[in-house]
């Protein structure tokens, strides 16, 4: 096999030559450069997909950044990987846990070119930190951001739970309970939804206390027995997620009761579970955000890249509103 | 730029002492530490992760290497992220979707120290290809394996699925329908272990034509308008996985079946869905594996390592048997 030392060898330089020419480090010399890369084409060096990267000075790589695993994100990251791979690229995923040292690193990578962008699901260190690598190469980002530099996929969730609360509204339904997720920053525009949907038709009197931080399946759960045991009770709750309201409604009915029959349940982005137990949700097209968010980084990175799609919030009644 | 000297001569206290404050190393002064990290935030401090990983000789970055996700899978990769995590070590993923560069750039990081070692969840290069970067680190594999260089903690499906056949039987079902995954290598073991099953019980007789390559809710509903459309059912179908018991269950009750009442049907994994539709299925503790693999991780490098958990598949009869 192939390694550093033949081809130092064959080009009559050191090996830390050798090394800096694979690491793309200034200061060696332009001649012995292209001598040394013709050296690792031809014998097929193992990571020929350096070569291949030094030559066309990408690595055609791209770095996602995330929090920890949720079901959206997981099908964002789905998502960016299949239209990556379609365009010949990888994807390295970077768990930082919230570790601000761990989104560092891929920072870093960026700017020594062993990325060439990132995806931001999640961030940790500031803003302004994370701005000032995107001279090294294109950061585009899934939160919620205005920025000049770096460009966000978001979608406008004010706009995506009101369709959701209209709906309801139109259903028939007056008394709804609200559980959000506080995960990330389009909680408060859920919030500020309802409470101008409230305003809007008078329903402040109908008001129950908000369910926050529910995210799983267990969440829903609780929030049925909460339903169960309560005497004025919802007819209808706006769940954070389909994993809350695939809870939500499996407990109940464990309990002998129904939706729509007793309460109506309202999922939030139109995942698998809402298809399996048939609920009524708001399509996210969660998978069409990470194609936006890899054709914005083409694009920045001087490749041809398809036009990105125009996102909506969309409404999908099943049977259990 | 700020140096770990000028942290240390601000806070009036030893280089060592703040670099044990950036690694939360535990043996610190509660006030001195408060008083470092004040001193790092006020200054900006970003710490220069390879200098420190120089200096003690690791990254402290594991890669993951994956072919796709699957339920299972990613259960696997956050339960070894967590257990990473809680001893002070990162993730970094690399979704091959069965592709040998990419599979090789994780290895190269190995060999080149960016990555300390590798856990292999799938692989595509031949394993020959994979030993050979053993000496640069520890490699464990999650891949049904017997391997001097390379430890597994692959459990015997063979074993497993036997579980699950016993008890079918012990409950009155002769009639078995089996529903197989068809990636990896534990399949033969489930397709062996149900033929052994078959002769031992005489059931040859009753047996109904295997389905293969099924790992969804959709595929679970198509083999559930399968069963629909048959004048001669099995009355009892052992599923791959959870997803396809669920899509199974919900589709026959779409049509007015129902679980056990027509057909017995069970799980493999207990994933949340099995615990969502009080499904009757295996234990398989994906999560205990990802941290043994990290448990031995951590002993290949020389650190104190928890010990490994015995492993063992277990039934979970819920409502659907």
């Amino acid at each position: 096999m192939t390694n550093i030392q033949e081809i130092a060898r064959l080009a009559g330089v050191s090996t830390t030559t050798v090394s800096r020419v694979i690491n793309q480090h200034p200061y060696v010399n332009e001649a012995k450069r292209k001598e040394i890369l013709k050296i690792i084409e031809r014998l097929d060096y193992v990571p020929n997909s350096n070569a291949k990267s030094l030559k066309e000075g990408m690595t055609r790589i791209i770095g996602v950044l995330t929090g920890t695993y949720t079901t959206l994100s997981t099908s964002f990251i789905q998502a960016f990987n299949t239209s990556a791979n379609k365009h010949g690229f990888n994807v390295m995923l970077f768990i930082t846990n919230g570790d601000r040292q761990q989104e560092l690193i891929a920072l870093e990578m960026l700017r020594s070119k062993q990325l060439d962008a990132l995806i931001c699901l999640f961030r940790t260190n500031e803003w302004k930190v994370i701005e000032s690598y995107t001279k090294y190469g294109p950061i585009v980002t899934w939160q919620r951001l205005v920025s000049d530099t770096i460009p966000s996929v978001f979608m406008d969730h004010y706009k995506g739970y009101t369709l959701g609360l209209e709906y309801l509204y139109a259903k028939g339904y007056r008394r709804i309970a609200n559980v959000f997720s506080s995960k990330g920053l389009n909680t408060p525009e859920r919030v500020r939804s309802y409470h101008d949907f409230a305003d809007k038709y008078q329903l402040k009197a109908n008001s129950f206390p908000d369910f926050h931080d529910k995210l799983t399946i267990y969440d829903g759960e609780e929030v049925a027995r909460w339903w169960i045991g309560q005497n004025d009770r919802p007819d209808a709750i706006a769940c954070s997620n389909d994993n809350v309201a695939a809870g939500l409604l499996t407990e109940l009915r464990r309990a002998g009761f129904s939706a729509p029959g007793d309460v109506g349940i309202l999922g939030f982005d139109n995942t698998e579970l809402a298809h399996l137990l048939d609920l009524t949700t708001i399509h996210y097209p969660a998978n069409k955000q990470a194609e936006n968010a890899f054709y914005i980084i083409l694009d920045m990175l001087g490749q041809p890249a398809p036009e990105v799609h125009t996102l909506e919030f969309e409404l999908i009644e099943r049977k259990s509103t």
